[in-house]
């Protein structure tokens, strides 16, 4: 018996949909298949937004692997990915130490980019993964718990200031200017008190968007207390705060904040560059057919990989949803790829773009133009959530974790 | 209209019982009252140990003082006493300015007592009022969420020592090793990683109970998790934890911790002392009809209050029990008071005492003699929390704010 050892890194969306996918496209005895993620739950990456504000519990983001994928046919290691040695075939765990492949997925995640910001690294909290929105969550809470028992009020301390004003960046602002007036009443301060700053280098925050839908999105945030600063960067953080100006001016501002969150870059996982591929901001611009150019054996997909848009040249932006069908594509080629049968390019169908502006609004473009804002956006938001947990576990994980009120929960 | 004015000083447990009581002892035109309290809301002291731990949400412990007195009879000032000018008849708001009385009933609270430990008044938290227990509960949780994130993990952030093994201290401990898994299940923690100590200076915890009752809250709180170093006092409270020792010995050791919480003394509000009445520990010692020697019109009843015990000449404990007797006693006796007719003593009924240890366990002594442990004790502890409402609020009250589950909450 001399399977073909099939190892994916990552428990992601990459990974997720492969592991429960290839088994469904392979025979028991086509493959031997092992999955590795350094938690043993999956997250829902593109919801840390919530748990981050704290208007959702981080649980509900959150799944057991094994409960997903089917033990039978994928061997689960929950350990820590430390190196590739891609010209061994071997894969190095913190815990387990070397892991042999024939074929492997590189299915890692996005870490964020400070861009060597000075200060930031050691201030700024990030939307990362779900240790760290839980602590965005407590930070926050901790800072509106201390304010009332300091001896000289530093209204300072209640502010937070999101760096970016990209997606994650806006989501979670919508979600903060809920929960906002909620921790007011919580601990007894006057939402006044309270400043929330976004900062934006770019002119607009969601360049991804009609400049109709980002000035609606701008007004409802504003409406609810958020303030834009747009067309500025953050130079410094500080222990107190940020110093912020225009890309090419001295002139400065200081914004005080007892909380900074940077959601203003991310890359790829540095497990990859560390091992000795080729990136770009920690991605490697891969084949038509995802894999890495002189290394047939390995495929990447996901928030490491360089998807080429065959229009524009420049690469697709990385999302959950190219990275869904980069997986199922994968998937379904699986087993030519074992054969060393030629497999079609993987070719991306954008489905459309939903930004969540907070509960019961947001703003989104489907099938390349239909526009939508406010209720309508945020139904769509819900059901592209469900459409996924549909796709990666059935109706069953749907009811159990989606958002939609199907079942009371 | 020369009404005599009628001026109580704070909302705690004497102070509400009577703002609610006076006037259905004294006709309308009997007397002008005037409630003064730092804040909107009145919460229930005895039960701070629940939102300071997390097992009960701050909100459930405190109500609106609007909703309870009758504000057709007594004014209600939300403002914060600075000064009783006793020799004037008028006392000093920070906000209003200076209020004139004839009838001054002191009600103020208790501060925390650090008796010149070094370190801990900056780097202790204390379970003192809403705002400090809010800190404390999201301080714990803070440090559970930053543990994940840490590069190098240091364990002892999630250890928690309490000073003190007192009321307080214990039916807080008790809270705490109900907590503690429920938060280690949050954050993915191993309970084994978690420390909670407890330092008490006396041989033992809980002096006011019996050995075996003693016996048995030890044995309890220690399978749930909790370390006992009775014997031993705070030395010194550091950034990362505490220098303990026995009194008499200059032999310490440290115990690591991300949380200091403090319950090993009460005194008296500072502005007893700071308004020049005599006082020991913030307690002026009252004369048997509870008012201050040489000041007629002067009442204090409360925590600020030495209620001299005349078996034993030493000052009964102050607890919520003989606030809520001194009250009802005042509140029984004014109309006389106004009139300059001598009132019977004081006379201090004790019903008895029961500490929580949690969730459904505790040890009480009742009418003197009989003990109570377990789930008995736990009952009697929510029928002693629920009379208090009864007897401030009516049926009503109880129901909507009581622990007894009467109705579902």
């Amino acid at each position: 018996m001399n399977k073909p050892k099939i190892l994916i890194l990552g428990a992601g969306y990459g990974g997720m949909i492969s592991a429960t996918k290839i088994p469904k496209h392979l025979g028991a005895n086509d493959a031997s298949i092992t999955l590795v993620n350094k938690h043993n739950y999956h997250y829902q990456a593109t919801w840390l937004h919530e748990p981050a504000a704290g208007t959702l519990p981080a649980d509900r983001a959150r799944m057991l692997i094994k409960d997903v994928i089917d033990t039978n046919r994928v061997n689960f290691i929950e350990d820590t990915v430390t190196l590739i040695k891609k010209d061994e075939n071997k894969v190095v765990l913190e815990k387990t130490g070397e892991v042999d492949y024939d074929y492997l997925i590189v299915a890692l995640g996005f870490e964020s980019a400070t861009f060597g910001i000075k200060g930031l690294k050691e201030r700024a909290l990030t939307i990362e993964d779900l240790n760290s929105v839980r602590q965005i969550r407590e930070h926050i809470e901790y800072q509106f718990s201390r304010y009332h028992n300091m001896e000289t009020k530093e209204d300072h301390i209640l502010n937070i200031v999101v760096g970016g004003g990209g997606f994650t960046g806006v989501e979670f602002l919508g979600e903060l200017a809920n929960r906002i007036p909620e921790l007011c009443r919580e601990y007894d301060i006057d939402r006044q008190q309270v400043r929330v700053v976004n900062v934006e280098g770019s002119p607009t925050i969601l360049p991804m968007f009609d400049k109709d839908l980002v000035a609606y999105a701008i007004q409802r945030l504003e409406e609810k207390g958020v303030e834009f600063k747009c067309g500025h960067v953050i130079k410094e953080c500080q222990e107190d705060g940020v110093i912020i100006g225009r890309r090419d001016s001295e002139e400065t501002e200081k914004i005080k904040a007892g909380t900074i969150v940077w959601t203003g870059g991310v890359r790829g996982n540095h497990i990859v560059e560390d091992s000795g591929f080729e990136v770009v901001r920690g991605r490697v611009t891969v084949t038509e057919d995802l894999r890495v150019p002189g290394y047939d054996n390995i495929f990447i997909i996901g928030d490491c990989a360089n998807v080429p848009n065959p229009e524009t040249e420049r690469p697709y932006p990385t999302t959950a949803q190219i990275t869904i069908q980069e997986a199922t594509y994968l998937s379904k080629n699986i087993k030519k790829a074992l054969n060393g049968e030629p497999v079609e390019p993987f070719i991306f169908n954008d489905m459309g773009t939903v930004a969540s502006l907070g509960h019961g609004d947001a703003i989104g473009i489907i099938f390349g133009k239909t526009k939508l804002k406010g209720t309508s956006a945020a139904a769509m938001k819900k059901i592209i959530d469900d459409r996924y947990l549909l796709k990666l576990g059935g109706v069953g994980l749907m009811l159990k974790k989606g958002k939609l009120n199907l079942l009371s929960k």
